[in-house]
């Protein structure tokens, strides 16, 4: 067993940033793939920063988020704020009164904890439906929000949407749509339309998810809602700060549908052919996992002797991914406790556009060379603990 | 009169805007001087950025930040928060129980709203004292809040500040300081330790005030405070993102004390030059400021006919003053409502290092050119609508 504890972990990660930085002052960041998919993009030009510098340049950013974010989610007015939670949280404490009912309706539990968290700081009661039969609006309700696609990219259709819209007017009560993947998951790959375009009040995104933006979240909807949204947001620092609307501008300006739809119907023929080859792969929302006791499995099949633990072999070909080709995945670099499930996003900037049979060609090197260090105990502690 | 309503101020906005893009274009940012001291600071090299877009980027900044923010603060962990703002509300959620009550010192009135805001969303009764014999801790309080400077720049001294740590330490309550410009203003101008060399058990500073941080908060102080104050921040979307991390950071790294008293011994000497020639400079808590009703004064000194309102004057010498010299000041570009108060402030970027003679010559310049302006309405218009 090489990664004992926490400390291990530490070790293990500051190895991996050892080889990272190696890697980027030999080849620059072209000789690393990151397919984490969780890293937010931060795409600025050298005349965007220089701007963001002067007293004026936010306010210019400000303007081209009204014209890019419209495009993107409709609505009257446009609003970035640090995160999606913080536009969650802006929203209730502008729209939602003490003692006052919210209703929650979402394709499947459970719902992301923002939403009955911010209730409970107002003193509003909450309640949550995936039924539409047993969905209700109590007297005394004050928001009812929806969710568009959950975490685990868990769609709600487009007339279920209709309908609790239609609940909701017909008691003149407002509608949020918290719609952080769904924005682009709900359009792109399931061809719904906007939120807004639904009948939606006002709809918050992550622009992180699915997207080149940083990680934040950008608000649309009516007009005097959102200012009343901001007044909350401005008044408590939930609002995005300049470099964020500069980094979302921009990850609007690059976001293509077309790029979207490329990766989720790659990431069947990239399951199709790497499974033709290994075991141990399965289907992700947004690309291919391979979870530790997959991997562990396919080991013991093969009949190697080793005295690694079954999250070592997901470590040790992790930091074989990432010394070997620069692929950097969650395993490698990841904080202590951190999962040790090694996912391949294809929807991130840095393999969108790749030749496939050249990912799996960098796989296929690093599974080699992976299989030859199980058995050599000493090499597979150095290359994971430095 | 040019500027009649809030279209024609957004008009003039515009106008600014593009002489702005155009000095850009033309001399890149050296030829602007942006000295309105309300644009924040975003400094990053080519491999920041690049480190900024994987997933490790943001952990490598953020151990950064716990070295250089603890130089600058002291205490035991440091955390970064969207604003000054957001880590008050994270603060205030996470050690205020709903019917606790807040003591607030500071040294004069008005306090920073998002004191008493936080304090009464979570539900807890809020008091402010500026005298130091009638300052009261009520049984069942919370928490003590010191602010250390106030938005005027008035610091409360070391001894009051120690008394009323002593006062609430007796009675096991945690300080917070509020030192958003203090914890620079304090320490460099007046000489005082930080605030948690002083006891305080946790701080707050603006990395965007007297340093070249981007808008946003640093937070410091003790770990267990600090740690729950973090899982609040997390929950709610109050904690800074990696791009305001990196831009602390690179802020943090040049933040030079002596450049500051630079600054602020400078603003006299810069001010007794200007005033041997104009009778319409003030000082200002960075340097020197023009009230639109003093430059009115003087222009009817010289017996000038001119159909210019008093707001016209300044506008006019703002947009003369960015136009020929590249200076950017809030009356050329600031939002329709904006104070025409054409302010100069000596310890941004641009001008910390600027020979102070180099600089009164382009007043002077754009001086004579704004008096030669002042009977000629229409090319004066052109100017400021464009």
């Amino acid at each position: 067993m090489i990664v004992n504890n926490s400390l291990d972990e530490v070790k293990k990660r500051e190895s991996a940033l050892k080889i990272i930085k190696s890697i980027m002052s030999d080849n620059g960041r072209f000789g690393l793939y990151d397919v984490t998919g969780l890293s937010g993009a931060f795409l600025a030009s050298e005349n965007d920063l220089n701007l963001l510098e002067t007293y004026v340049g936010p306010a210019i950013f400000e303007d081209e988020l009204q014209i890019y974010g419209k495009e993107h989610l409709g609505g009257e007015k446009l609003l970035g704020v640090n995160r999606t939670s913080s536009g969650i949280l802006a929203t209730i404490l502008a729209l939602v009164e003490e003692g006052s009912n919210v209703s929650h309706f979402l394709a499947e539990f459970p719902a992301h904890p923002s939403i009955p968290r911010s209730c409970k700081l107002v003193g509003a009661s909450y309640n949550e439906y995936v039924d539409i039969d047993k969905f209700k609006i109590l007297d005394n309700t004050s928001l009812v929000v929806i969710t568009g696609a959950t975490m685990d990219h868990k769609v709600i259709s487009e007339s279920l949407f209709r309908k609790v819209v239609e609940i909701a007017h017909s008691k003149n009560i407002p509608v949020l749509v918290d719609d952080a993947s769904g924005a682009r998951l709900r359009t792109a790959i399931f061809d719904q339309k906007k939120a807004i375009e639904l009948g939606a009040d006002l709809v918050v995104t992550s622009t992180d998810k699915l997207m080149l933006g940083p990680r934040g979240g950008l608000m649309a909807g009516r007009e005097d809602l959102i200012n009343q949204v901001k007044l909350k947001a401005t008044q408590f620092g939930l609002e995005a700060q300049p470099p964020l609307i500069l980094a979302m501008v921009n990850g609007l300006k690059e976001y293509k549908k077309d790029n979207l739809v490329k990766a989720f119907s790659r990431k069947e023929e990239f399951f199709k052919l790497l499974s033709s080859k290994y075991s141990f792969f399965k289907l992700s929302p947004t690309g291919v996992m391979i979870k530790e006791e997959d991997l562990a499995d396919d080991i013991k099949e093969r009949n190697i002797e080793s005295d690694l633990s079954v999250k070592d072999f997901a470590f040790l070909f992790a930091m074989v991914l990432l010394k070997e080709e620069g692929i950097i995945t969650i395993p490698a670099v990841g904080m202590p406790g951190a999962s040790a499930t090694i996912r391949f996003d294809l929807s991130t900037q840095d393999v969108v556009d790749i030749d496939l049979d050249v990912l799996i060609k960098k796989i296929d090197d690093s599974f080699n060379i992976f299989l030859n260090l199980i058995d050599d105990v000493d090499s597979a502690k150095k290359l994971i603990l430095g």
